[in-house]
This record gives C-alpha cells, structure tokens and sequence, in this order.
C-alpha cells in the first residue's frame, strides 16, 4: 500500500477492509453489518450466554517486530475463546476493539486479518462488529460471546478434597516458545511444537464441550498464567487447596526434565485445561481425547497449601506465573513490563 | 493509597477493588464472579441480543490532566450505552477492559470507579466483567450488551426520500464544552450544560425505547462524531440524500448563532439521536419527550447529497467531525491525535 494511501486511510476505510476479509463468513445469526455500531444477535433457546472479553497489547502482550502479524490474529481470539472453553461452551461471535499506527494499516493490518480470520473460521466464531482508533501502539480488546446448555456451564468454584485435578497438552511448552522467539531472528513463524503453541495456541473446545455434556468436571478453569497462578485460583474459589505430582506433568522433552518442570509449573500462554473431576467418575477420563493427552497431575485436598511433590520431598507452589502487575519476571524479561 | 502498595498492587487486588465497588449492583442475571475470566448472562426470551464495544483511551478520548477521573467513568460507559439508545434497545450489562499504570491505580482508579458506578447504576446497565493489565497509559474498552424486543431494533438504513429528519437536544454542546476544558486550568468539572454535556452525557435511552416500541423512526443512530459525519452515514446506508435546513438546528446560546450552528454542523461528541420518520407518521413526534427536546431539522432525499440550506443559499455538508484516521481537526487539536 502507498504511504500516502495509508496516510489517508479514514475509518470508513478501514472498516470496508475488515467486511472484505470477513464478508464471507456465518452471517446466519449476526444480521447486521460492520459499519453499523453495533451488531445483533439472537441467542439460542434452552442456552445462557458466556461473555469473555481479553486484551492484547503491543509491547505487553506481543512484539511488532517479533511476532508476525498473522500469528497476533490467531492468537488475539484464540486465547479469548480459550475461556469459553474453560466454562465447556462453544464460540459464537467476536467483537474486535482495534487502535492502529497508520504504519500498520497495510501490509501489517492485511496479514493480521488473515490470521484472524483463520481463527475466526477454525474455532467457528464469527466476527459480529467492533471499533477502530488511530494510535501510536497496536491496542487489540476481543470480546468473545459463546453459548451453553442453560445450567451447564463449568465453574473454577467446584472443586471438593479428594477430586482429582487433570491438565490437557503439555504444559510449559509456550513459555518455552517465547524464549525461542527472543533468539530468532526477524519475525517469527512456527517451527517446532513450542513456538507454534506459542504463536498459534489452540483452545480445547472439544474436551471442554464434553466435559461439559458429560458432567465429568467438578471444576474447569484454562491456563492462561502459568499452573502456580492458575491453579491457585481454582483452589481459592473452591475453598480448597491442592497437591500436584511434579513427576507426572506432562512436559516439553525438548529441554532436560528439570528445566522442562520449572516451565510447566510457571510458565504461562499455553491455553490449556485445568479440571477436577470426582473420584469415582475419575475412571471415565480417557488418556487421550481427539488427539489431545489428559494427564492427570494430582489431587484436591481439604488444607488450602498447593504443594508440590517430586521423588526429593514436598513443598509449597509459589506463584511465579505472568501478572502484569507484578514486577516483570525473567521469563518473560523479552516482552518488556509497561512502567 | 501509599506509593508501596500502589506499587504491589496485583491483578487480584485490582480486581478485588473494582468487585467491592460494584459489589451491591444488580446481579439478578448475571450469576458469576467478577474474578472468573468469564460472565454467565441469561437472555430474555423474545428479545435480540445487541452487542457494541468503544474504545476509551487516554491522550486520544480524554486527557488525565483535564478530564476528572469520574467523568472517564461516566463517560466511557454512557457513550457505548448511546450505541444501544440507537437502536432502541435497553443495556443490560457491560464488560470493562482496563490498563493501568501503577500511578493510577489508587485515587485515580477510586474516582474513575465511583464515575462508572453511578453511570453503571443510573443506565441500569450492570458490571458483568472484564480484564485489566499493566500499560504506560491508561487504556479502556468497553462493551455492552443490550436487549431489543425481537424483529423491533432500528437500523441506520430505512430512511426513504420524503422521510422528516429529527434530532434530541442541542448539538454542539459537547464540542463547546471541549474547547471550555481547554482554557480550564486542572481537571474539569461541569460547570455548565455545555462542560456536563462534554464530560457527562446522556444516552438517549428513554427517546430510543419509545421509537422503537411505537415503530416510529425509519431509522436511527447516534450522533457521536458529529452530524456532518453521522449523517453521511445514515444516508449512504439507506441509499439516500438529506437536505438539512441550518436556521432550524437546536444549538447552544452560550455562543453567537453562526459559532453555534458550525459547532452544531460539525461538533462530536453529543451522543443525541438522529432518526427519520416517514411523513405521514412525523405528526406524532412531540416537541420534547421526557424533557429532552425534538426537532425537525429537514428531510431525506432522493439524490445522494447531503445539503443544507440557510437564509443564503444551498452548500453541500462536507464532514468536520471526529474521526481519528484523518489529520486532526482545529476542533480537537487540544486533544492530542497519536501519530
């Protein structure tokens, strides 16, 4: 695109850009247009309706230079609907809140949508409207409206002593992803399991869906920060704590084991499951679901320590994971902490 | 709220503060926690979703220096509470996206709470949830989701040639108010219609029910950008030209009467209804409703011009209002465009 095109983008413009990407997607319930401010949407009989909203900053959450614009559109919706996977609900639309330099609008802004538009079809939610700014930094808000069985929503507040507590995937695999990409040169794309988690992270919608459907989890939650942030919430909303087996996470075999549990208990981004499920349905929980391991790594306890046992001893999980209001932390020095 | 604590402030503390402010605020539908990722609302049988998000962002929509942190929280929530006046539906809940710096993040965030509260509480429009991360600058994005009776939402693209051209209240306003803030020295409070109008405005929601319920307006939507940008819009949408009769705009008399119609023409801002009537309908619009005036302002045509006439002739209304990809406007200049 020419500079001064780019220049003289108006928003008119850049929303007609948007509706040419988008135009040919699931209008069948979204019966509004774009360049409307609002959209409409008619929700299902016999369904409550999830609402998650994620935000995904330039220099917080990505790196213009590092992470390649069609993976920040994968990843901008994909880890939005990562929390309707954690409640067992399905994606329905997304309203996009989008503030762009004129210096993104082209070649940038085509390769986002295009990303974003592949999620947008992949995870089957639609893109129902949004809100366009000029700014010096890319700001992204995704808001994430899905659907549920009415009553059948999973909370993170369910969880009882003697539950047992189970991940999906593997667990530190996108923090190991990041720390590749601060070594890569240039933009990067996929090239191994660990930076394809981190730049295109894919949420369990169908483990969700049916531990939903089944009434397996007693509590779901995803793992968004890290499993010694996550795992704490789970625990304080279901007024219970937890002991995690080190041995049996399920972890990259790309580093040495120790340094593969340090990221699997701290690292964040990987868009995983974390749930409990009763004792005596604890059978009916496969190793494996449509190609995704479940590995179960513990179990609730009624005491409100996490604790964290391995073949030395046991101890207390300290919370090491991604707050963007803590001070920065060196895994994730590389995506530089807003003062 | 001493530097030390401001400094260790948590996403959990954040979000355990903004949950004791809204704690006692109408969670009849909305069944989950503020600390879940997640919120569980329930829709009303026979009624359509509408779904709309604005973005908020210091240096580009307000100025920390100038705009009192009450009004950012009235402010952001009551100009997306407009978006859905403008279809005549009735807000039911919102989602905040908040970024904060840590300086803001005690008197500043209190005020900013207290603000968003009793707009929360005034528009009958409940906190649902949101998400909030560390940033330089303070970043908000908020959505809101709505209800209309099913089949009964207004769009922007009815309006027909022949049709009578309304709007509520004064325009202007608003943008008087701004260039008022800029002489003002510190943080601005109303001190007039045209400051409260800038820095507290009122969503049509009572005008926008009422048209949509009697099957009144052809078509609607707000004014936020000004009416020589919004009504360019309602006419491209519909296929239509307007012929705007100036003499007859409703302006403010705080300035003389050819300011006040130029502020009138091009002021953003206002957040007051423009809606079409078809003709033979036009008699059943009163002068005022609920206190808020009506006025015929001229009618939609068949060619697509947007005109406007006065005691000196016809000129074709070119748009000077808001918005945020073109270069700033001597009307904004205060409010700073980032490059």
């Amino acid at each position: 695109m020419a500079p001064q095109k780019v220049k003289s983008l108006t928003e008119n413009q850049l929303l007609s850009k948007v509706q040419r990407v988008f135009s040919a997607r699931g209008k069948q319930r979204l019966r509004w247009k774009l360049d409307d401010d609002v959209a409409l949407f008619s929700p299902s009989a016999g369904k409550d309706l999830i609402l998650t909203c994620d935000w995904f900053l330039e220099g917080s959450h990505f790196l213009r230079r590092k992470h390649a614009a069609d993976s920040v559109g994968w990843k901008c919706l994909a880890r939005a609907v990562s929390d309707i996977a954690a409640t067992g609900g399905s994606p329905k639309c997304f309203l996009l809140s989008l503030a762009l330099p004129p210096s993104a609008a082209g070649q940038w802004l085509d390769q986002f949508l295009s990303g974003l538009r592949r999620a947008s079809k992949e995870l089957h939610c639609s893109l129902a409207g949004g809100d366009t700014t000029r700014r010096r930094e890319i700001l992204i808000s995704v808001t994430v409206i899905g659907e549920v069985a009415s009553g059948r929503a999973i909370r993170r507040d369910g969880a009882h002593p003697g539950d047992h507590l189970f991940v999906t995937g593997r667990l530190g695999e996108a923090e190991l992803g990041l720390r590749m990409l601060r070594t890569d040169r240039g933009a990067a794309r996929a090239k191994n399991a660990s930076l394809r988690k981190h730049l295109y992270p894919e949420p369990r919608l169908q483990i969700g869906e049916w531990l939903a459907k089944n009434r397996l989890a007693s509590a779901l939650m995803d793992l968004s920060d890290g499993l010694s942030s996550d795992l704490p919430r789970l625990c304080s909303a279901s007024g219970v704590g937890a002991r995690v087996d080190a041995n049996r996470l399920p972890v990259t075999s790309l580093v040495e084991r120790r340094k593969a549990v340090h990221l699997a208990l701290h690292g964040g981004d990987d868009y995983e499951l974390l749930f409990t499920v009763r004792k005596d349905k604890a059978t009916r929980i496969p190793s494996a679901f449509h190609g995704i391991a479940i590995t179960r790594i513990g179990e609730i306890t009624a005491g409100k320590k996490i604790l964290v046992h391995d073949g030395n001893g046991t101890r207390e999980l300290n919370a090491e994971g991604w707050d963007p209001f803590r001070v920065s932390r060196p895994l994730r020095s590389e995506i530089p902490q807003a003062r």
